[in-house]
């Protein structure tokens, strides 16, 4: 009896848990016709999406759906979702590389994960295993081999988000939720190599201490777009964000500085992971390579010994070092640019602060680690198992 | 010459530039069945949708689209439109009510107007005349009428909503877009009248001064549902949200304080406008209220002198004020719930703060103001043009 009852307890609960995310359950519906394939010179990032998709849908009773992925189409989406609403919205943002043995590779997938789940727990959407997720995107990478460009420096753009479609205004989190993958072929960042120009911004903050700046949240996009739209009416590319003083990032990317002791002795700091910039992977990458020169791996073209270290950078110190003659570049790191070397920096009221210029328009610090990060990412070279096959 | 090149140039012009928002141009395109009305112990907020909805699109080319006034239904979206992606999305809440000469009103119409504007363009939306719109949304709530459930404090909530519907994954601004208004019956937002309780929270900072908590975008609300599961799970209604200390909003209402100078003078002190709070329609109209108290209109039940003033409150100085015996009462204000007491307050290793109790759930104060405002909402009295009639 107390058997027979437990049993049924086990099945009633079994039932009535929603299906979770299941790779093993994927159904591939392949596109009949195939999109023409934009030309090498069009593929400004993100403008132009492949064939295919990967969607699940999550509904509170029943789960999530068998992923699928198929061909590439529009949702069909009641006004009141909360996605419209209140931005129950999350996105990763991953490149896939053609390797020299012709293997496509994604580069520290498993960090795009991790932070899919913490923006995920953080807006309070269904939950699901980041690991199933990651067998789905390799195999749409598979499916997407003709989309990667085949030309240096082009890769394929990969877009994983979840939206929550709860279709009421009543204000709470989404029980419902479309998760889906997206992807595109990309050209490099900056078709012409030069040097960004930052205007530094302090009457708008991006982010803040017990805010969500430290996610990957659409909400923290939006608020961007007039500052950055008022930075290019200035003339400069991006906007350099501040609290106070306090340098957080740049534009969507992580900021880095680069010192001198002297010459053979370097100091670079990026503000710390402390909840106001997003953790990313290029930068998390960065500072380990940095960290690992000279002992595990080399980073060819830097000094010796390069000292790095996570501490708050302020505008007021990025300006004296720069009078001191101590700095030596500035540059940013981030998915899209993996590396860009920083010009000038505007601050309001005085002269921009001008950074020592470079030949090829690239610090000797930032030309280094695009290369060893490059050669990582492609599977030119192997470190820590960074580089990872989708097979 | 000169005259017909500078005609040239205007007609020029006039081509090239995208056509405005024009309710003159508003078509209606009626519902051929209409829902079921649901019975009016089902009408909690924002879960049933009217028959109707108004759309117009934006292309940066041509510009708005005809409004149009048709059957409610989803919308076809493309997987990487800005919505989804970088939540270019905001709304407004507003409530009609049917009068007792039978007229259908809205409250403050011009406000929300306003602050749609605010929003619009703190995310670069594209632009339009914001009295174009309000004269659809009227036309919207006649069309509505049937909606109106006929039962005392209930209304036609209405929620204007605009979404970037740019088709790429490029980070810039939308210069595609969806305005759409769609409404729905609404009850009481209680049902059984009670005190709220609040759980004072510190670690997650809804607002923050150069962020964007003073608009009413959709990126505000995602990050508050994980807070307010816990604080529902601690078994408190609604999150009391803190900068440090200073109080800024509680849940997604404007928060108010009532303090005893003696018998016949109350202090009134809510949190100031200073990009930290949503600058809520019905926190202005309380405000102005009990500054008109005594002089341009009575608040019946309330004593003759009542100081209001827009202050910091910090959350040591309710404690301090419950424990003195000066606290008379703490409400919450917003559209959705017009006026609420709240009963006790949690605060993290610390006992609730208990305020006082009151026979019908209600402080003095919050009751004599809510019988005012819903008295102006409801036509029943007139107050500085307040109520605005649909026709």
């Amino acid at each position: 009896m107390a058997n027979g009852s437990e049993g049924n307890g086990y099945a009633m609960q079994a039932e009535s848990q929603p299906a979770p995310l299941d790779a093993s359950k994927l159904k591939v519906t392949l596109s009949e016709t195939l999109k023409p394939m934009p030309p090498l010179d069009d593929l400004a990032f993100g403008k132009h999406m492949s064939d295919h998709m990967m969607v699940s849908t999550y509904h509170p009773v029943t789960g999530w759906t068998d992923p699928e992925i198929k061909p590439y189409g529009p949702f069909v989406l009641d006004p009141v979702c909360s996605c419209f609403q209140y931005s129950t919205n999350l996105f990763e943002g991953m490149k896939a590389y053609i390797g020299p043995d012709g293997k496509a590779r994604l580069f520290r997938p498993d960090m795009n994960m991790t932070r899919m789940r913490r923006s995920r727990d953080r807006v309070a959407l269904p939950s699901f295993d980041t690991d199933e997720l990651l067998k789905i995107i390799k195999k749409l990478v598979q499916i997407e081999r003709r989309w990667f460009p085949n030309a240096p420096d082009h890769t394929l753009y990969v877009r994983p988000t979840i939206i929550g479609t709860r279709p009421s205004l009543g204000v709470a989190a989404s029980d419902h939720a479309l998760l889906y993958v997206v992807c595109g072929p990309t050209g490099p960042f900056f078709r012409v190599s030069r040097m960004l120009s930052l205007m530094a911004v302090s009457e708008h903050v991006r982010s803040w201490p017990g805010g969500t700046g430290g996610y990957k949240l659409a909400g923290n996009y939006a608020p961007t777009f007039m500052p950055q739209a008022e930075a290019a009416k200035r003339g400069y590319d991006q906007v350099l964000w501040l609290i106070g003083d306090k340098i957080t990032e740049a534009g969507a990317m992580n900021f880095f500085i680069v010192l001198k002791r002297d010459d053979d002795d370097l100091d670079v700091y990026t503000p710390p992971d402390d909840g106001t910039i997003l953790p990313g992977v290029t930068r998390d990458s960065v500072i380990r390579l940095l960290q690992a020169h000279g002992t595990s791996t080399t980073i060819e073209g830097i000094p010796q010994t390069v000292h790095v270290e996570e501490r708050p950078v302020t505008l007021s110190e990025v300006a004296q070092w720069s009078a001191d003659g101590r700095l030596l570049e500035v540059f940013t790191v981030g998915t899209a640019v993996i590396v860009a070397s920083v010009g000038r920096i505007g601050v309001e009221g005085k002269d921009d602060i001008e950074l020592p210029k470079h030949d090829i328009q690239m610090g000797p610090v930032a030309r280094a680690i695009h290369k060893k990060m490059t050669n990582i990412q492609w599977g030119r070279e192997e470190f820590e198992g960074w580089s990872v096959a989708c097979e």
